[in-house]
């Protein structure tokens, strides 16, 4: 049995008139559902924990459901209780997740090993240039239906993926990378006591995110170091099961899987090596609640 | 397996110049331990959803914590997880605490039958009026160490008898009285379809309570009729069975146990029946997080 809790809370995780209820819903839905699809676990029900503005409509809360469920019906999972309380300030939605896992199947962030290949599926960071944009967005020169954009919005999570992952008995650890890539390869590498070589040009940067690095003026190499939003996987595993978690994440869709480096011994660190050999020390410092920006 | 959830927001639950953190810590999760022994159900594990103001202290954390495994520890339940975040606006402590009942013997809300008898553990209202004092305390009046102020402060649960009760295998129903004695029994008859028949002068009132009422101007026989915010516990079994509950409540601890009515038909309503004779139909509203009082 998996159990998870995230909260996001208005201004600090999303901003309303970025989103409708219903993608709100959808979001706060998936990054728990994330969480446990990343252990190799199958969503079961979900409580919901809502802190409303006195004037927030019922009409809101409705799509709000409609949001969640949108996610956790596919997956049949339910919704099977929760709470309700007036806020005093903007909302919040706390949602702690059940799950199951096969026994002896879960993957846990601790079980690296040197030597073995670091995969990640999907282009990280696609959300978190969506996000950029948004807010560079302006009524000449908006951003709404850009493909980054619905990437913040309407993230995916990799729950079938982890749970194909999972089943496949190879992998060694795994983590979404909600943090961010490097934040959330940092954790891994914590709780596994390993190190890390992350080869720069093996990170796949999609063309929307060469494009929106333009828009913004950045190097799109330099994207993924910021914080993700997004949902994709890390997954370490021996270097002779790449095939096997391959074909397992094939088996459930058709999202690319990519090595980006390989886990070293602990005390090499975390090392970003460049096209031309440069090799850059990382700190990776994740997401901070209380950080001010 | 039994889960629950509950949100204490700070402005709306409780004012933090009433409380220490660890004493919100003990209430918070007092709370909710009261929603699982209120089933029949045993405290297992918590997650602990905090959001926090940026100045929040790192000392108040850990007194909050302190609180909560004051009353987690000698259940043998235990925090094992979570959430933290900024909040925002003012504090907030949501908690998801998972419990098991032995099969079989979960005891719903919804099994009153037309004829049970009514019991009520301890002295229902004394923590409301416990706040009550409170808030008309002042420098030269306090109240601080007032007997029911400590119950509102320091509220207990009533879980061991809850299991204790449930292990009887006599209770057709039970709820907490959280929500106050009169909205917690309306919750129970319209789950079980049935009416209740509640004699006035039966309901335990404290020499505290008598004491209180006179303090604030109010009759004591009408204070328990308020929100209660306190766990005692509301148990509905068969005539033949009080014997059998007492017993069982009498095993875990020296807490009393009253009846105070019977369960009646459905179209017969909550009736509240004064010494005179005289009868009160009773429309229980319980507590609404939306109220502007």
């Amino acid at each position: 049995m998996l159990v998870t809790c995230d909260c996001v809370v208005e201004g600090k995780h999303f901003l309303p008139r970025h989103f409708s209820a219903a993608e709100l819903g959808c979001r706060t839905m998936t990054l728990n559902i994330s969480d446990i699809g990343a252990m190799g676990g199958r969503p079961l029900y979900a409580l919901v924990s809502l802190g409303l503005k006195s004037n927030t409509p019922v009409s809101y809360v409705e799509e709000l459901y409609r949001g969640f469920l949108s996610e956790l019906n596919p997956l049949g999972a339910s919704i099977i209780g929760g709470n309700l309380t007036e806020s005093g300030g903007g909302i919040f939605i706390d949602v702690t997740l059940i799950g199951e896992v096969k026994q002896g199947r879960i993957i846990k962030r601790s079980g690296a090993r040197a030597g073995d290949a670091i995969l990640v599926t999907g282009s990280p960071g696609q959300s978190a240039a969506g996000l950029e944009l948004l807010l560079h967005s302006d009524p000449q020169n908006s951003f709404d239906r850009h493909p980054l954009v619905l990437a913040y919005k309407k993230p995916s999570h990799r729950a079938c993926e982890g749970q194909a992952i999972s089943d496949s008995g190879c992998a060694t650890a795994m983590i979404d990378i909600s943090d961010g890539l490097l934040g959330d390869l940092g954790h891994i590498c914590r709780e596994s006591r390993v190190g890390a070589q992350i080869l720069r040009q093996k990170i796949p940067v999609s063309e929307a995110m060469v494009e929106a690095a333009s828009c913004l003026g950045e190097k799109p190499s330099e994207m993924f170091m910021k914080s993700s939003d997004d949902y994709e996987l890390i997954i370490t595993c021996p270097q002779d099961c790449i095939g096997t978690i391959r074909a397992a994440v094939a088996s459930a869709s058709d999202i690319p899987v990519t090595q980006i480096g390989n886990i070293t011994d602990k005390h090499d660190g975390i090392v970003l090596i460049a096209p031309d050999g440069e090799q850059q020390r990382i700190k990776p410092s994740g997401w901070d609640h209380f950080s001010r920006q």
